[in-house]
């Protein structure tokens, strides 16, 4: 029995990667706060609160620092070599002061230490010092976030494995959608239906071989972009009555051991008018030119400016909000992003979600989203929904 | 018809407060960050991506500064007197710069800007400046997120309302989850059902008066605590099937306008035995000593010094892995705690979830937790879910 995760040998050579940067830029460790980086590297996935957790690299040693609410989560399920805990956020001892000595014990009193931000950081009514502060004789210096950051650029094989697993969960979840999207049906019922017997039928048939690291479910849903509401390329949700005619803007994916998927589709609620037809088969177009881009080699930034190009032979500048795509994995939105600022040059590996779209006042939103991995020689979709608009005329 | 929502007015008010302590710290303005914030002082509840969103304050006005794609849905959403966008990030300029460039529009290139963090903070991906750096003539000075925070710690009658409603939502959620909670049932099955079916309800009978602004659901679950795995107090789901004589730690809300609640219970699959219920038990007493010390002007901090003595007379010290409770209301967690390091005087109009727990290795989690307003003379549970025993003991 294989189960849907990272290896632990896998985490393991990250983290050399991470040491090595570490011992490079001359530094005596690093100390990790986000939660993402924490999961990566040593396979803890937690619920993030007021309560600081940090993760400390040195010597080719990890200890977790965490509440004492986690000590036992974190002995059970994380990598770490060590686990230390302090009793409680806000105690009397504030955890700041506690890792500090924890990183005095650790031989991290002075020198130079890395780390991805200067301290714990949470909107859940979290205060406390910088590092920098509780930390004086050392010398705090950021950047090791970015080198996660830029690591997980570029997937392996496991993870592609993983977001590949997630786009059949995510398809299932929009199949039902649109077979649930009829004239007369609200919002909320059709995505909760759609979600929860794509979730109900991925855990059944997953199993034991499932592990979820974060929603632990498949969905679907419309995020609001119903009717002439979906010309908001981020709506939220206004659990609209679907109606004949509405143009419909989709989103569905689903979490395989913390890895995510995106697939997007624009719907219509029986046969849409000439304009929508229009503005369809321009996004088609931009889609399909968009993916015949993607190849290695190529900077992010040069595919932006051959769909502006396109944009304005076709006189679409208008009806455009937003850049083509963006990096996927962990997090919903992942660096590189395929626009105009960022030079990054496509790497085999990397993934991106294709969805250029546009937005028409009063008509409606036209945008698709594929998830695409970068090959040896070009792409691949890993995301396989039907895109021709014959194929995504509802409740017929 | 009146929704339920807090009203334009309400927010006016909140930035005549925030407005007044920007003036009386003699500062030229104010920029805010927090997506939390935004949606507190200008009804603007937005998906927070890569790109830079900030809210400036200055002389009584409000400014929206967004990326492009949420133009339109900030000035139908919001109550800002001005939107002005950028194109996008990462774009050829960085939207800092342009920030820089709108702030000095507004007059604020020098002297003492509030802000509530030196610039943007986003784990999708996002690198920029601070906010510093692009106004290098200006003292940047962070302070206006507390302000704002402290100003949450109190609810108003309308948001305690909306509260009072995500009770009831989540009660009627938790309803459904116990009575889905029988042996050879799983847990991601039983809790998808409870919050499909419960937020079908909610949705149905609220219809028009129902506005999301977070999540649209009403939700139960358990989070993995199941058997002897609830004895870790923030498991996360492992999709167990229940089985004769599981201790359940379960928890259920529901969100309106962005308003939360807490209801958490312990339950049995089947009759518990001797140990289960002598926890229980000394869970049920922590919880109503708990309550019973709930009123104005005591401080925090002298709450959990009494509970500590509790947990030593009993002998329960080694059970115990947390605070007894947090404020709560836009945020699941919102300062302050009830705990030692928090001496924050308890006013009238404050929430706390009342929860004290034990976590025995083996057996199980023990805790209920309730959604609990501070009255002018003590305390009010706005909860009302069952908390004995013998009304939680599953499929039976």
């Amino acid at each position: 029995m294989k189960p849907l995760v990272i290896s632990a040998e896998e985490r393991a050579g990250r983290r050399e990667r991470i040491e090595q940067k570490v011992q490079e830029a001359g530094m005596e460790g690093a100390v990790i706060f986000s939660p993402t980086s924490i999961f990566y590297l040593v396979g803890f996935h937690f619920i993030p609160t007021e309560r600081p957790m940090a993760l400390v690299l040195t010597d080719g040693k990890t200890t977790l620092f965490v509440p004492r609410l986690e000590h036992e989560h974190a002995e059970t399920v994380s990598d770490a070599d060590t686990v230390k805990s302090y009793p409680e956020y806000p105690s009397e001892l504030h955890p700041m002061r506690r890792l500090a000595q924890l990183l005095g014990e650790l031989g991290l009193r002075a020198g130079k230490i890395g780390v991805d931000a200067d301290g714990y950081g949470s909107s859940w009514g979290y205060r406390g010092p910088r590092l920098s502060e509780v930390l004086p004789e050392a010398d705090v210096v950021p950047g090791v976030g970015m080198w996660v950051e830029e690591m997980r650029m570029s997937k392996s094989d496991a993870e592609i494995a993983l977001i590949r697993e997630s786009c059949r969960w995510g398809n299932l979840a929009h199949v039902l959608l649109q077979r649930y999207s009829v004239a007369g049906a609200r919002e909320i019922d059709i995505s909760m239906r759609a979600t929860s017997e794509a979730t109900s039928a991925m855990i059944d048939t997953l199993g034991p071989i499932y592990r979820a690291a974060g929603s632990a479910s498949a969905s679907a849903g419309f995020r609001g972009q119903i009717g002439p509401n979906s010309a908001l390329p981020h709506a939220v949700t206004i659990n609209a009555i679907l109606k004949q005619g509405d143009t419909l803007v989709t989103g569905a994916g689903a979490d395989i051991y913390g890895y995510h998927s995106e697939l997007e589709r624009t719907m219509f609620v029986g046969e849409p008018n000439a304009e929508q037809r229009r503005f369809f088969e321009h996004m088609l177009s931009a889609q399909d030119l968009a993916i015949s881009l993607i190849k290695p080699g190529i900077p992010c930034n040069a595919i932006e400016q051959e769909m502006q190009r396109f944009y304005k032979e076709n006189n679409l500048v208008p009806y455009t909000r937003h850049h083509t795509g963006h990096n996927i994995g962990l997090q919903g939105h992942e660096m590189p992003f395929l626009d105009l600022g960022d030079e990054t040059i496509l790497q085999p590996g990397m993934l991106f979600t294709i969805e250029p779209g546009f937005y028409v006042e009063g008509l409606g939103g036209f945008r698709h989203s594929d998830t695409i991995v970068v090959t040896k020689d070009g792409s691949e979709s890993l995301t396989y929904y039907p895109r021709q608009l014959e194929d995504l005329i509802c409740g017929v």
